[in-house]
């Protein structure tokens, strides 16, 4: 597996094409190749930019349900189900008084960039939009997957068997998440590469550009055992106790 | 950044030289380069294997919290305050009738695979000791950094500005978790190699052997929103509830 960032892009403006940027500046592609893109320069292209006065008004409307807070910090849910501090609102590397919300639908986003690179380049591509998420119980962010086209996020191991012969039950590795995390290693925060080729994963990348995008990656509501901040489900639960006593037992 | 898996490394036995065997089969290493071993090949190298039927109690045995459980998945926090399930006891790759340990102390094995493999070579390699664990909110597992020796684990960016000229406030990517990531990418889980060559990251290799470890990934208590389960929180909210009202108020 070979990754590597794509240079000499130019920094991305609303109305862009980007597809068409991308295409001159990333070089010569391989069936197989899969590009991660970072959701900033898709947001930027289509021109998700507001004020930044907005700020917090923006995260709430982005925001479907509050998952959980802690002084200025908001940890959300968004239309798509994807869990993340402040609705993945961004004020960095954005013009000054201005903040950039993400895609309006990553995974179109995805279908979108994937279409036009099959297109012009006549070769199947996977294409997975990128984001920088907190976790919980770990320090730092890492780089997940977003919205994705063309190409598989969930590689599906249960049924098949180990080097010992044992069945791995539940095995699902993320590999949209784990694509996203590795090409975030060459494409750097800071240096104005939101781009980077992921050569070698070729299995990944289906016929279809319509593959289910990244939303195999969201976990359903009644599967998820940390829905909501421990605080806020203690104080619910705190709740509901002072009630079911006044109500006499 | 080039990755590829180290091919032809023999089944692992307790009381196997792990870094001799790794250092066998690995064929030639460039200074920089960062070795991604899994944590269950060093497991059993160390000898942590007990008896299946043991396996409850095992997991007992590794927790120091109960983080959430629901039916028979028990979400645990380990000694080294890595939260996962089942304590990382499994049951894969390992024998009938028995199952694996996490290595006792994976920042100790990181170190002393790191120096022995650094005395061979004559050159700075990092090690990270891999291994897989799912996540809140999100479907799939990823490979994560559990121990880690000869680099850095977060790439500390809060104060360096982006393309932009923003200060970049809160990013610390978790590359010790990323390149874990990306090595499961061509380790695999089924096919019987644990060893992975990461190159192209030579700027997170550090020239002392004791780096931190793994331990800066792990999120302190206080710093955490998500302690506990969402029901077990609720829970011991409701109780409390109770018995604030039942003394009066």
């Amino acid at each position: 597996m070979t990754l590597w960032a794509v240079e000499g892009l130019p920094e991305i403006q609303p109305g862009d094409d980007l597809a068409a940027l991308i295409g001159d500046a990333v070089g010569d592609l391989q069936d197989g190749d899969i590009l991660a893109i970072t959701s900033k320069i898709v947001s930027k292209a289509e021109g998700r930019i507001v004020q930044a006065a907005d700020r917090e008004a923006a995260i709430t409307a982005e925001t479907v349900r509050v998952v959980a807070t802690r002084g200025t910090t908001r940890i959300v849910e968004n239309a798509w189900g994807q869990i993340m501090a402040a609705a993945g609102v961004d004020a960095s590397n954005t013009a000054d008084g201005t903040v950039l919300l993400l895609p309006e639908n990553p995974d179109r986003s995805a279908y979108d960039l994937c279409l036009a690179l099959r297109e012009r380049f006549g070769i199947r591509l996977g294409v997975v939009i990128t984001d920088t998420f907190g976790r919980p119980w770990r320090e730092g962010q890492t780089d997940v997957a977003l919205g994705a086209a063309g190409m598989r996020v969930l590689d599906d191991l249960r049924g098949t068997r180990d080097a010992a012969g044992h069945e791995l039950h539940v095995t699902q590795p993320a590999v949209g998440d784990e694509i996203a995390a590795a090409a975030d290693l060459v494409k750097g925060k800071a240096n104005g590469t939101p781009v980077a080729v992921v050569r070698g994963l070729g299995h990944y990348v289906t016929d279809e550009i319509d593959s289910g995008g990244a939303q195999p990656l969201v976990r359903k509501a009644d599967a998820d055992m940390f829905r909501v901040g421990s605080t806020e489900a203690w104080d619910e639960g705190y709740r509901a106790g002072l009630q079911a006593a006044d109500q006499g037992d």
